[in-house]
């Protein structure tokens, strides 16, 4: 047996999300089919995380094992050749037997992406949300340096998150804007359920000037979900990296 | 009557292209049939420019005459709610009876979009050609720089091209590449049919080293379209824009 992690992307549209589920098309689903045909054996896939429905992945990474021995090249273009053409494997190589998918990473990046213009975008439509409204790019950046370091995130949870505990690393973010395309990068160790959405959702609301920057230290002290703003909807979101030690050599993250 | 324009994006991949055919959905038609409705009679739509099946833009320019009078808020919002998710009017306008989108524009811009990496692009698989081969950026710009000012682009003209003459004046080529996404602009007073996804095939050639970057020259001067390379397929192509003298006020390009 030997144990390989991959690389891949996927274009959420027209998914149920990563996991598989009874009914839907997922893209855990469609992998372990493509896997496990190359392999000539059933293979199990474990994902580093779920996306939802719609939401997109530039970088998602899985491992499986298996017995069955093809070289990297055999396996990338064995299984590319059996993916259709929303999902598209970047990597895929042998790890060491300890290399665990969702365990092994030490942080992940979300991107997500707003246009705000006065007319419908439609080059990027299924990979955007827009938005009429101007938003303010400084005052955005403002509230969002409140969520940095180790934090209670219960105010940005889903009801139906499953995680045994609300804290999270938040590392890094960035918010950019370029002719009307704004771009807020998350990064931590981990994340909760719907938690860049609900970030997104909130950051929006101090961008149209409806509440002060202030508010959002006002609304992780709060902890409560129920003060928080709308989910933002799920195609402007992109998982865009998740990085692991050099050790094992999988190229989860570009930066 | 008044006289408008529009400026208006569609997304290439399930139209027949710009112009009206006896089968096949096009843009032309689709744009009839919306601002018809918000005039509330028959309208005539005259293009810029025809684009091919596939080809998409971010800003095409068009003119129309009408007797109904609307606000220019009540044409964008009306002619928008009346057009598909993959149109959008992104400017309408009165403008001088003496403006014709197509004889009036002083240069247009297109941008072809390739991306070199060794596995298949699933984000902007609608929007791109994707090549597996590394290209020399360098030796592009190189030979594409014969082929800036007033030329004859024989060489680059499908078969079924109606225009009367083969002269066009190139104002400007661009190449960049970052992360293995390469951009070629270019920028002329007119292009004939066919003549950018020629320039692009032949870069392509240089880029991958089967010839030199002089055999751009030869390939103009030649003035032979059967010594040229492959045509580039279309979905990698976008009308970027169309500029008018700034009396007019119609805001087809962005610089």
């Amino acid at each position: 047996m030997a144990r390989l992690a991959l690389v891949c992307e996927y274009d959420g549209t027209d998914f149920v999300g990563w996991q598989a589920q009874a009914n839907g098309r997922s893209v855990q689903a469609v992998l372990t089919q493509a896997v496990s045909t190359v392999a000539d054996e059933p293979v199990v896939i474990h994902g580093a995380g779920r996306t939802d429905a719609g939401v997109h992945a530039e970088r998602q990474v899985a491992h499986f094992d298996t017995g069955a021995r093809r070289s990297a090249r055999q396996w990338l273009l064995g299984i590319n050749s059996n993916l259709p053409e929303d999902v598209s494997l970047r990597w895929v190589g042998e790890v060491p037997a300890r290399f665990d998918a969702r365990r092994s990473a030490r942080w992940r990046e979300y991107r997500y992406t707003l246009v705000s213009q006065a007319t419908r975008p439609v080059l990027t439509r299924r990979h955007v949300w827009w938005l009429r409204d101007r938003l303010d790019c400084a005052a955005m950046t403002a509230a969002a340096s409140h969520w940095l370091g180790e934090r209670d995130f219960s105010a940005f949870r889903a009801a139906q998150c499953q995680s045994t505990t609300p804290m999270r690393r938040m590392l890094r973010i960035r918010i950019s804007e370029s002719r009307g395309r704004i771009e807020f990068e998350f990064r931590a160790n981990a994340f909760l359920y719907h938690m860049v959405r609900n970030l997104v959702g909130a950051l929006v609301r101090v961008g149209r000037g409806e509440v002060l920057p202030h508010w959002g230290r006002e609304l992780i002290d709060g902890r409560d979900r129920r003060r928080g703003a709308e989910t933002a909807p799920a195609q402007g979101l992109a998982l865009v990296g998740i990085a692991y030690a050099d050790e094992f050599g999988v190229p989860g993250a570009t930066g």
